[in-house]
């Protein structure tokens, strides 16, 4: 297999899988054999309407940015990886010049490339080229799928850090899926006392308070209601009055951090709330500088990467794939897997 | 003059001057007698209203609770000054035990005594007492007035603090009344690089560029137009429009402080936006452990409390000082001078 | 039993069990019947000594500042608790009115009363007077050790907290005495990512590997010494060495947190790495708003209390009990029983 | 003149002036030819001793390193600058991709490249190439000399916010060479209370008091006597005595910042204080960040840049600028125009 197999988007819900070139290395890229790839919930957006807000999908797409791999081939400059070492890759690679790269807030830069964000093409394909530095280690005890889903983890955990989450804090997730899992069992790893996980899907819940979670199910209740108080809110469903209930169950100088993001580009908040209690509103962007920490968690067994993935496909099964939350709302994440013939594990 | 000329709030618009008792001293109260007080938006509030919020005036309250004055007694455990010593009055004294105030948040505090707020009566007497350590000395250089305008210069203050305003910052401020300017003019005391305010009002946009601003009138444009770009937002009109203009005019990882209360308790922001550059959008209510610092910003000159006085009133007056706004919308700040038959100085 | 049985110290290395008065109790305090009283090295220090660098014994004192109990009476004004209630105390209560109490620094109270601190009476005694804000309700999988071993449960979480600890984060503990150990397992429960912990005692080392630590025998190495890095040294043992050997062992921006109290009132310190890496130097005293999240990290198992107690005296043994460690080097923490005759639980 | 005349350092104490090759271009740099260049302490100690520590002159260096200048040619990407443009060139170029880098601790990249820094030579020349993102802008009401002390005022700034200097902070400076003066003008500017710089050296002394510092001569008293308390000591003279004096003038949680660099890379301080009063001790390691705000701060007259210049001198006699503060004590800031023949301006 020399080519680079790769699942292409050419237009909304119209996916071929097709030979495209092998990448072409920079200097200190390396080259990666794609082995297990999420897909995350923007891929399926992509797929399903040819857009996200003002990324619109004009030529035709790889998608796919949750991936780990092995090092096929280096770049002349590259060395900080050797042919045949298994890396996790951190999708977006920002310039390390503008004023957000030298403030550290490198996922604000404006001239990122992001992999499966128009026009950048992602990592649903045989073969990725990166650069080293965004090529993570994988450690032996991590498989590939986690490798894959130190992306989702890095989401939750950059979260959890926006909303200081440390031990003795109560936190509020609102929306189960792999997000709002992965916050969860983040937000325990860093000391959180109570973790309260609500959504509508049983068996969502139920994964959420088999790793450590209260939970509640939204149709018989909500936060705030029964007296319930948090510190920090984790909004990971995109829903607006998830996002208006959370704020009013904050203490005093309590973060809501807004991950999920809605259909609507506004939203309605108790500002007088907001105000009295001087609540701290922020979102989240991708992330920054977690990939070694969120390593360090997976690895050390307090977060469980492998026990979200409910679905699997071979790359000529990619559509499926992104199908897969649709046919199933109990899919908690689904895989692809571009270079080994769709066997899995 | 011995006893406690005061002016009473018994209905919406019915203010009765009267004596009143002389307050009662806790042991390390001590009393001052009123030289100066400031009237503020919420003092006008209630006359005009009987409520705020959640909080109403059911039984006859005393307004105002930006005032400084003269120590006339001490309570019986009373060291921190001597009679005879002039005083600014820091209007709320927390419970110093919750867990607001264990954390350093005693503006937070829900058992704070504030005067002013019902049932708690302000400074729109002759005689009021409190606790010593919220009794701050006044400088020689710093007259009644200022004395009593560091309340609402602690208000812009703290707005900067929140908003993380330091050397280089560019900051937005929407509204020019008095928490506005001060807020504008701390701004510049602690180095930010441009400072630009907006208003309607052409006096208080004069003041405000007299003291080292930029400014806009909001009918000629709009904060965000014609590329206007600012790290931290401190919204001082209450006016939802200005905030959602302020938040769009923000840079990737800009503050968005909510210094105004407007009349509805919720806002429309837009919310995409926040999550996008991930800005923070958070309140202020009242401040701690800003009047050390107010005192040295005034002291030194670097902000003008004595300039945004523009009408004065006698005790017997207080009313005509409530109505002055209204009656004249340049007015900036009236003052009330409880103790000397109005003369002011 | 009605009276006040009192270990007190009379002059160094001379207790003597007396009866003493019962506590009177302020407005919003509680009485407690003390159940378990842990030693630390200041009691031992105190009663081999007579002082503690400026604090010095100059009347009988009774020691003991690591309690728990169960509320016997309340004073006038005291809601928090009921009679019967199981607390454990927290045992420096501040003024709640000066400049390091309103900055949320209660520890740095220069007004603290603090327990067995001259010449402030502690808790090797059967009745203990507290406000009731300082006792914390204990919940019911927590063992009245647990309850007294918060304390140093809070010295570590607070150097925790000072050394900024997070998922990800390297750390250094240097000395295995019960502070040591407490802040290594709470860096753990904060999602470090590596914890090592120096010491000499084999025993002690035992322990820390059994909670989750790397380990490192001071004689056959040094931090820093083959390549060893961190993130965060807490420095647990007073010894210079093992304070400049951490030092060296930082990454760039790098926190040193001193919480051991060695002989000398100075420190030779490697001052150009510390300017070259923009390390932070630190050192905590005691610590604020630790109490609630160290019931949490306790009553989740995050973090084993009970496992630290070695040895066990009844209130007429305190004298013993002060000696244990010297008796005997393994020991890791040894409580005292004042209110049931000496049979421990 | 079209070559690139400099004064290069061959040996200690021996400085020719020579014709060098103009440099290579990278893509996105510009080349700039030096206007003037500001002496620092740094080139005097190369100069003296041929290294700085580990930093060892092995093959011919050009020093100097705060410099101003005019863009005359432009790489092939560069588009930040036009040819004819004024810059300040910020020094120090970080690779951007390195874990320091990452985090917006640029200043820590150890694969930065620094001008005369061996063996990255300076700006003693009358051509110098940098990264057009570190050439900054020169606004026309700041003059050349004051564009090449943005350098050392990037390190007052910087220095200032590792100190946390905002409204109401009391600052203690040791040292008044160039970057004290410039440190107590910055705390000033970001509102500190009171700022009291100590030094010997009478004509410095007086500068910083002519700009808005106290003063003391450390002859005659020293930081801490009297009673003299402050929030944040920013150590610039490299003194031990004045480090430890200083840290003892520091209120409860205080922050000393180590700017100046003395000749020992040890130092003894009272730990014991330090963790009493749980003070911050750090060091600053050049600057990240600073020169928009340090532009801003100078173009609005708030910082005095050419004022501290006190010695002029052409590019042939730079060997005299680097004696000119060992000839002089007084001269506070030496500076050399490599390009007009040394008229000044």
């Amino acid at each position: 297999m020399s080519g680079n197999r790769a699942a292409v988007l050419h237009a909304p819900r119209t996916i071929r899988v097709e030979d495209r070139p092998v990448p072409r290395l920079g200097p200190r890229d390396v080259l990666v054999e794609v082995r297990a790839v999420g897909v995350c919930g923007s891929d399926v957006h992509y797929y399903e309407h040819g857009r996200i807000g003002r990324y619109e999908v004009v030529s035709p797409l790889v998608l796919g940015h949750e991936a780990s791999g092995v090092v096929v081939d280096l770049g002349p400059e590259a060395r900080a990886h050797s042919v045949g070492d298994r890396v996790a890759l951190e999708p977006g690679v920002p310039c390390g010049r503008c004023r957000e790269c030298r403030a550290g807030r490198y996922n604000l830069c404006p001239y990122v490339h992001f992999l499966a964000t128009p026009p950048h093409d992602g990592a649903f394909a045989r073969l990725v080229a990166i650069h080293e530095d965004f090529a993570h280690a994988l450690p032996e005890m991590l498989s590939d799928e986690a490798g894959a889903l130190l992306e989702p983890l890095s989401v939750g955990l950059w979260a959890c850090w926006k909303g200081q989450v440390t031990a003795g804090t109560d936190v509020l997730v609102t929306g189960a899926g792999p997000i709002g899992q992965l916050a969860a069992q983040t937000a325990l790893a860093l000391g959180a006392r109570r973790v309260l996980v609500t959504d509508l899907e049983p068996r969502r819940l139920a994964f959420a308070q088999a790793h450590g979670a209260e939970t509640m199910d939204v149709r018989e209740g909500f936060p705030g209601a029964r007296g319930t108080e948090a510190d920090v809110l984790l909004e990971c469903s995109g829903n607006e009055n998830a996002l208006v209930d959370g704020i009013r169950a904050l203490r005093p100088a309590g973060r809501a951090v807004c991950v999920g993001m809605g259909p609507d580009v506004q939203a309605t908040v108790p500002l007088a709330v907001i105000q009295e209690r001087e609540l701290v509103l922020t979102g989240t962007f991708r992330y920054a500088n977690t990939y070694p920490a969120a390593i360090a968690l997976a690895a050390s067994g307090r977060v469980d990467l492998d026990g979200l993935v409910s679905a699997r496909f071979d790359l000529e099964s990619t559509e499926r794939a992104l199908r897969a939350m649709h046919d199933d709302p109990g899919t908690i994440k689904a895989m692809v897997y571009p270079s080994d013939g769709g066997s899995g594990r």
